[in-house]
């Protein structure tokens, strides 16, 4: 009897209505002969209730006690899930994050999960039980109650799933799976049927919010196979996986971008070996999220960096650097808003060296200004203004052969590029 | 350094500005040098609202799952409270019942404590902070989630002080202390300095809400000095402990009613050894509280048997009883409705066989009509009309000497009864 992992996210569990319906989707896959372990976060927008509340106490709530708070709204959803289940004839059994073993660092709002001890799970479905556990959290050596930060939930059920060894983890959110790129924005984004470990973990850290990449990090090192599907449709959703067994021949997977960016950059820094860690350890320590970094050697053998920060650190990133002029010893500071990241993924980009000039070719065809650039192994990012972020993606997705059907346009479109 | 516990129920903790105050009144504690333990209920209405939703689910929600769905309200609460204490500068700690040692029976919604581990509690206590538990509940031996019943919160209090040699342990409420009478009804009903724990459990058991007899019984079994007192006004409470030393000349300390009472009488049972235990094992199994019970043997040895219940299971009894007439083999059933219950409570009375005749001769000259009487060593109830419940404990009040300073009154009032 095989096992089943799946998630369903706090809009997919927002009101009893839809908590029934989960309970009916559970009732499903047991008919199917599964084992089924549920993974549910906090319901809807209870979570930003109690923050409101710690909110009302004080400015710089205790970590700890934030988990403490935050933890009581999972701990709601799986009670009442299985009293939907039981409802309509299941039983069923609910485990909050410490009950289901999930051992994590000590560190309060995101900790790492450091192991998982599955008997009490394992126990209750080998009793015929659906089981559900609270996503989110876990708990310390010390017996203290954390959260996993951002995302948790898919990194608990993936864990699971790993523990386990289920089959599969089904992540159920509101959208139908993966797309080549946001289909707000881009029309002609299309969903994927598969797609790569590395390549998800790309679109994920480049902010495609479907899955987080923690959780994509823990199924590519633990081989678990991730199906992101629709809680509302039943359709097929993309399932994440080793290799990509589908459309192997498109070199760029799909895209992602993101808008709100500064670029901010320190002139003239002396050229020393602790320059750039003195730099971005002060950064760090503010809690600024710093992106694409370029350093530059100046003629006079100074140090000009420059990288990008979401534009809502800007006031906090040029408050600490003036702090610090006496330590870093720069002359200047600069910074540019209005920016935006577009980026293309593919694991193909590997062997394909031409990829990042045919990416220039593209936004230079669009007449797009690229401010600023970074690659990895299967990702090429480009720092652009923001109102040319859609323009942007929509004519990469087009060049890449993304579109949606549209197959003998590409070959037009790549002639009118070049 | 002496420890000292308190517990502070839904209403002192219903919104943010109350949470507030209970830090302060923790802080305060502190200041004077105390190690503070404080168990807190959940917030207000907040469990009112969780029973909904499982309502909403089911009518018959798994009483497993209402408790993991429940001791959420007072983990949100702990967490809330020690965030207004941090910001006003007081170092602490919530502790959830597991977390604080509350080992209870695997029973669910109404488990009693069996063990409490005061390790951690004490350790944070050690190290300076204030200790929150989330009072209610605890976890039993196979590591679910329980709760205690109703009143649990104060149990889980007096549990703690037990298990910390405590000094003493406080219970604020939103009365100042025991009254001899509830003042709602009673005009002249005074606030008692102390009271024995025998004579606060009589007065729980008889309907004064004012502390949980469970919670009672834990304090007087381990010896833990409770005091009841208001969280919102500054004045002495009332202690309950071993020997009341204040008012000993009093023989009876306080009074009792409750009204929406049925007497229901079964007529004609068969007089066997096993009659009254299948009656009320019938009725209990239906989760009907039965009070004052009565047996009468007829003329041609045939059972009467009457008891009161509340009016509300009226319907349910009466169902219960025709169901299993052919097993009962009784004739016919009688019952009235509209009628209290009211008590006289003193440990006095042990000493005392005068008493019962007293209340019968004050109630006689009311020209109230008892319908039913039952005493214990200290007390004594009688049931009433529920038109009569009002006047009767104003004059019981009265001719025991319990009316608020009006000691020259007493004596005149004894001679005209008499």
């Amino acid at each position: 009897m095989t096992t089943v992992v799946q998630k369903f996210g706090g809009t997919s569990v927002g009101d009893v209505t839809k908590i029934k319906r989960v309970a009916e989707k559970i009732k499903r896959k047991m008919d199917e002969g599964k084992k089924v372990v549920t993974v549910v976060s906090a319901m809807g927008k209870s979570t930003d209730k109690l923050v409101e509340l710690a909110n009302d106490i004080t400015d710089n709530p205790d970590p700890r006690e934030m988990d403490m708070l935050l933890t009581t709204g999972e701990q709601v959803t799986i009670s009442l899930v299985v009293m939907a289940l039981k409802e309509i004839g299941v039983d069923a059994v609910s485990l909050t994050g410490w009950q289901a073993g999930i051992k994590t660092e000590d560190v309060h709002q995101d900790a790492r999960i450091t192991d998982i001890d599955p008997v009490n799970v394992q126990e209750h479905l080998d009793e015929g039980k659906a089981v559900l556990v609270a996503g989110f959290q876990g708990v310390s050596e010390n017996g203290d109650i954390t959260t996993l930060g951002r995302g948790g939930s898919d990194t608990t059920a993936v864990a699971l799933a790993a523990a386990l060894k289920a089959q599969s983890c089904s992540i159920f959110t509101d959208v139908t799976g993966v797309f080549t790129a946001d289909p707000r924005y881009v029309k002609k984004a299309r969903k994927l049927d598969s797609i790569s470990y590395d390549e998800m973990l790309e679109l994920a850290n480049l902010g495609a919010g479907v899955l987080h990449p923690r959780a994509v990090e823990f199924a590519k090192n633990h081989q678990v196979t991730l199906i992101v599907r629709s809680s509302m449709e039943e359709v097929k959703g993309t399932t994440v996986e080793e290799e990509a067994t589908m459309e192997q021949n498109l070199i760029v997977r799909g895209l992602a971008f993101e808008d709100k960016l500064t670029k901010i950059t320190i002139e003239r820094l002396p050229n020393q070996y602790d320059t750039m860690s003195t730099l971005f350890s002060l950064l760090a320590n503010q809690g600024i999220n710093v992106d694409v970094i370029i350093q530059q050697v100046t003629s006079d053998h100074g140090l000009n960096v420059s990288c990008t920060i979401n534009t809502s650190d800007l006031g906090k990133a040029i408050d600490a650097l003036h702090d610090n002029k006496p330590t870093l010893c720069y002359s200047t500071i600069r910074h540019e808003s209005s920016l935006a990241k577009v980026s293309i993924v593919g694991s193909g980009m590997v062997s394909n060296p031409g990829v990042a000039a045919d990416m220039f070719k593209v936004l230079g065809k669009e007449e797009i200004e690229v401010k600023m650039v970074s690659t990895s192994e299967i990702a090429v990012s480009t720092v652009v203004p923001d109102g040319d972020m859609v323009r942007a993606a929509e004519a990469l997705h087009a060049f890449f052969g993304l579109d949606d059907n549209e197959k003998e346009k590409i070959n037009k479109v790549k002639e009118a590029a070049l």
